[in-house]
């Protein structure tokens, strides 16, 4: 009588049972399903998310440095506070590996998780080892803080928000690509997926200016924006032309860069529903990392891929990264 | 130039390592090395700790159920928050599981975590799921509280001190014996094994009682007694016929019952070094989960186990559980 195998069950719905079973509690003021739980205490608001890198399916050591491999752990945990809009203050990390692992090995790693939690200002207050006979596997935990009441969440989307990105999409696929079939991808792209950088500031200006909704995108725009879509109970409607593609896409995947940009993961930008007045003032101001515009909020659920606005829509070999 | 593998390292040299290249910083109340880092914010104190359960090192399928292992992921993890005097009050998890693992073992699993959190008053705020080639694995993080200034540290037992600790000793290493056997244990050992529930009332009561230092005891008397000694620079004596046995144990174990509770792991109870005039009333009062005089806080660097008060040393052929 257990059912199903998580294999023929997938990703969402075995998330969706388990934020099922974990029943809204009053004492939280964002509970489970969100991308980080937020708890308000004495004038702040404290937010905490969990998130964990495992050997040859997140990350492979012919790929990056164990040093990135800890940039990469501490980064993708702490994009979850970016897309509430909230800082990175401390992180505890489990490392667990086998017995035969070299101890350089494990303090690089340690070594990037510093580097990154600093980099962002934050820092890690402790941890635990623990052995295995599987892979190496880093579960990373990050405590931000925010203004009370002021957690982007991904149920927020309103019809006629405009929908913004940060940064540039498609380089972190378009990296493991080329470095899965043996090619040597630009340096920035190799970096993109073996150590991004969680969009902390650029969440806190997106909060400070009104987002309505926000997540950061790490399973694919279009899986993510489908989060956001089925929380909103709305529908968003992405425009492949203002798609902000990493320059040289077109060169190295011929035809292949819109794919790139809307079903490949890791990017770990942020993707926010914002007034659409707000989002255009956005996307018109420069420096630090740039902001699009990149579709809207309709009113039909679901999310839908169009060439252009008003145009028709994309049909896409694959969505996403799913771990089932 | 890796260096040694961590299994010629051991577990100690690696987290020594580990949290030395975590600097302190004048951010955080505890830094690395304790049982918690502690975070004052806003009039409390925070207290964050992470833990992870590995299948085949931490547990088996064929000694508990799945509802079992969740109730163990918790109760691991709040019991160091137990060891700071601190309550818990939420947890976050990670569950890395293989494609092919049952839908119903997962969310049992996710019941276990629930129950055990709903019982000590605290609740699951949300978490991620991950896939794996290798063992199931559980990280969980759980965030407490207490008062400014209060969190009970490794470090601060004083010569003079007593040594108590709470329930009884040895029980969760006689039913893993006995399992590996093949032999079936009385329940209440089994149950301490698969389900060991933090000692958290406890801990604040011997906490506001004015503990010097506390840890759990999870990896084993003897090797949690030298991490407050070390922590202390003092010495903890501790005496073999002053130690709270499981009732049984000589039965089933003749002649290894001191073995099994001094160097015998995954009891969850705790040890705290107090005035001696504190730990003999604790001690002599009745009610709730027992509190027993084991030893003395001396001088003398180091762990000894003494016969009695005064007696010759006890020789011990292992010293308890490390990973590597």
């Amino acid at each position: 009588m257990d059912g199903r195998r998580l294999s023929a069950l997938g990703e969402t719905s075995l998330l969706a049972a388990l934020v099922g079973l974990a029943a809204a509690d009053g004492r939280l003021a964002v509970g489970p399903g969100d991308d980080a739980a937020v708890w308000e205490l004495g004038g702040r608001a404290l937010a905490i998310t969990t998130d964990s890198l495992v050997e040859r399916v997140d990350f492979l050591r012919s790929f990056q440095t164990p040093w990135e491999v800890g940039l990469k752990a501490w980064g993708a945990a702490a994009s979850d506070l970016a897309a509430m809009g909230f800082r990175a203050d401390f992180g505890v990390v489990c490392l667990i590996c086998s017995p035969d692992t070299f101890e350089g090995t494990v303090l690089d790693i340690q070594e990037g998780m510093l580097d990154a939690a600093s980099r962002d200002g934050a820092l890690l207050a402790g941890g635990d080892v623990s052995s295995t006979d599987g892979p190496l596997t880093i579960a990373v935990t990050v405590l931000g803080s925010g203004p009370p009441g002021g957690a982007v969440r991904l149920g927020g989307a309103q019809p006629g928000d405009l929908v913004a990105v940060t940064g540039r999409l498609g380089g972190a696929a378009a990296a493991l690509h080329l470095l899965e079939g043996g090619r040597v991808p630009p340096e920035p792209w190799r970096r993109r997926l073996v150590a991004p950088v969680p969009r902390l500031a650029e969440g806190q200006r997106l909060r400070t200016a009104g987002a309505h909704a926000m997540t950061d995108l790490s399973d694919g725009l279009l899986v993510d924006a489908a989060r956001v879509a089925r929380a909103s109970s709305c529908g968003l409607e992405l425009w492949a032309d203002h798609l902000p593609l990493e320059s040289e896409m077109e060169h190295f995947f011929p035809g292949e860069s819109v794919q790139l940009a809307a079903a490949g993961g890791e990017d770990y930008e942020l993707l926010a529903c914002l007034p659409g007045p707000v989002a255009l003032a956005l996307a018109s101001s420069s420096g630090g990392t740039g902001i699009s515009v990149v579709g809207r909020v309709s009113e039909e659920e679901g999310v839908r891929l169009l060439e252009r606005p008003e145009g028709p829509e994309v049909a896409l070999p694959s969505q996403g990264f799913r771990h089932f």
